[in-house]
């Protein structure tokens, strides 16, 4: 008997041909390619999540808190000291990853005849979380510098009417942070086309200092829904726990689309455990901002143009051969991130001796 | 300000009105409402899992094998050996829960204007993955004691033509395991309109000794699927982990549509070390399957209708008012289904004592 191809099979038409996302997982001495925090995590967090799940395993026969109750109760407090607004639990939504609050998200709001748009270059998967509740995308786009202003994202939004809309700050793969009057002015526009306006937080704790969160905004915007991930900042990509913050409404309308028992008993308490040395973590934080900086100010020095970071990455273009310079990290045991954009890489912010490691062997390369 | 409604909000049309699945998560003595298995965990399985997730947490700031590696090759040895199937990993997907497993499949070979059938009563959470992923739903049909025989489920695939038909076996709410001329029948009849069968086993494990898995048909069938969950008999629920065996290709195909990084390396975690453990916990099967059989038998001898069952609990006819002996159970701190069928209630076989309690109570009712 021949094996059974993928082409033999009653595939959806749209799928034919497609590749499955991933970048590469490889395991060399520097991996800054895909923006996890490089440093370990601490010894206090781990002990705390083996405990919190040690005691979680006890009743993991029985089905899970399907309302995530003292998760929400965490992640509520927790965004209401990062970022000044009083959120609620109620405010609250988690899913595996931001990945699957994403797709609650379009499947509620976009779906089959609806459209999504976002802004590239920007974050990969926002295609594809469309595609996946099949909806159409509209590619909106960006001044020349990647920068987005008020009124041009307004008139986009009015152009276009999508259905659901997403803004990335600090955007993937630029970095940059967008200031509140254009998430204002996005709103604003899609007043009349009923949009749902989604702010991708992402990085949101990598912001530069006076930089606010979107999350003070949510006051009185009911169609205004910000995400964030513990994939970062709180150095659980490994975790796969993302979140959003909203009117309770919207939490009402992800309901009605969640699997139910999303959230495993595992997950809610590694998640808790987490959020409860939140502190410890942030410190990383800080350490990792300082890396970014430097980042941006030898890169500079060294002839190339990186983009101002929000985020634990840096986008920096000036390259006169970017695959090449890629490969050649990758062949002194560097690993960082391929963008569609000419002459441009990405780099993870990763520890001061990985940050060293990879402007040493630039350097070498560029001089080369 | 008034508070936003759900109602003030761009749903999707087909959402309004619409009511969040969920059973009742109450906290009374008995509770035999979700078929969870009601043993504790066992200590070592405990250990274990904390153990295998206090490994995994130290680098959970890297994102997990997206591949899940590791659990693949113990779930295909852990069926291989269940089954009396061969099964290798690469035929092995897996996600939070069956519901998402369900969800992938529906994604890449059903989803708008594609077609999902199964056969009422049967699993409630049907109809509403098809509506998940925006597929019309079909419900067949079933004789009188919801059975099913080759002929008529041939029949009706022949004239229905659904793009993917969903076998439970052993079918829940009823209980009872299709013999494997069925599911032969279904899918030799789904061969003109290429329909992928999924066979559901959530509940394989307690089929009746002689009772085969849909397993040991994969060979040769390219478009059947076999569904299982680490929930049942492996007191799971709270881990949320299902998986599936099928042709390598179709693994292929739902790698188009996960998210990536769908599975924690926490969720990795615990279903590995609880697939190392798989001898205690079935263990628990064998003890379960006993107060199964008991209770058809008392069930029986009380002058109700139980079915015949091949699971980890009974439905069972024959009340006068089944909602009103359900309130006396639950009054009596014993919660179990009730089912949209006149007459029926659904019992999960807990620990004796608690089949004890069950049994002692609901004589009282008949009787009083």
């Amino acid at each position: 008997m021949t094996e059974t191809q993928l082409s033999d099979l009653p595939l959806r038409d749209e799928l034919h041909g497609q590749q499955p996302y991933g970048a590469p997982q490889l395991s060399v001495r520097a991996m800054l390619n895909v923006n996890e925090t490089t440093y370990d995590v601490p010894a206090e967090v781990v002990d705390a999540i083996a405990r919190e799940v040690r005691t979680a395993a006890q009743s993991l026969n029985r089905y899970p808190d399907r309302e995530f109750t003292a998760l929400r109760r965490k992640l509520a407090a927790y965004l209401t000291s990062e970022s000044g607004a009083e959120i609620a639990a109620e405010q609250i939504w988690a899913g595996n990853g931001s990945n699957e609050v994403m797709q609650h998200i379009l499947q509620a709001f976009a779906g089959p005849g609806r459209t999504v748009m976002s802004f590239p270059p920007t974050y990969s998967m926002y295609p594809l979380y469309a595609r996946g509740v099949y909806s159409e995308y509209i590619a909106g786009t960006r001044s020349e510098d990647f920068a987005q202003d008020p009124d041009d994202v307004a008139a986009q939004i009015r152009a276009h009417r999508p259905h659901v809309v997403i803004l990335c700050s600090p955007n993937n793969p630029t970095g940059t942070a967008l200031s509140l009057d254009v998430v204002a002015a996005a709103y604003d526009a899609a007043q009349d086309s009923q949009t749902m306006v989604v702010v991708d937080e992402a990085y949101g704790e990598f912001r530069q200092p006076g930089t606010l969160s979107a999350l003070t905004m949510l006051e009185g915007r009911p169609r205004l829904v910000v995400t964030r991930t513990m994939s970062k900042a709180f150095a659980l990509a490994g975790g796969r726990i993302g979140y959003l913050a909203a009117a309770p409404a919207v939490t009402d309308a992800l309901r009605l689309v969640r699997l139910p028992y999303h959230l495993s008993a595992v997950t809610q308490a590694a998640a808790t455990a987490a959020l409860d040395h939140a502190e410890s973590l942030m410190a990383n934080v800080e350490r990792i901002k300082q890396q970014r900086d430097r980042l941006v100010t030898e890169l500079t020095a060294m002839g190339l143009r990186p983009y101002p970071s929000d985020a634990n990455f840096v986008l920096f273009g000036g390259l006169p051969d970017a695959h090449r310079a890629w490969q050649h990290l990758l062949d002194d045991g560097i690993l960082i991130r391929e963008v569609a954009i000419e002459g441009h890489l990405r780099v993870t912010a990763g520890t001061e001796a990985e940050t060293t490691d990879f402007l040493n062997s630039l350097r070498t390369h560029l001089n080369g």
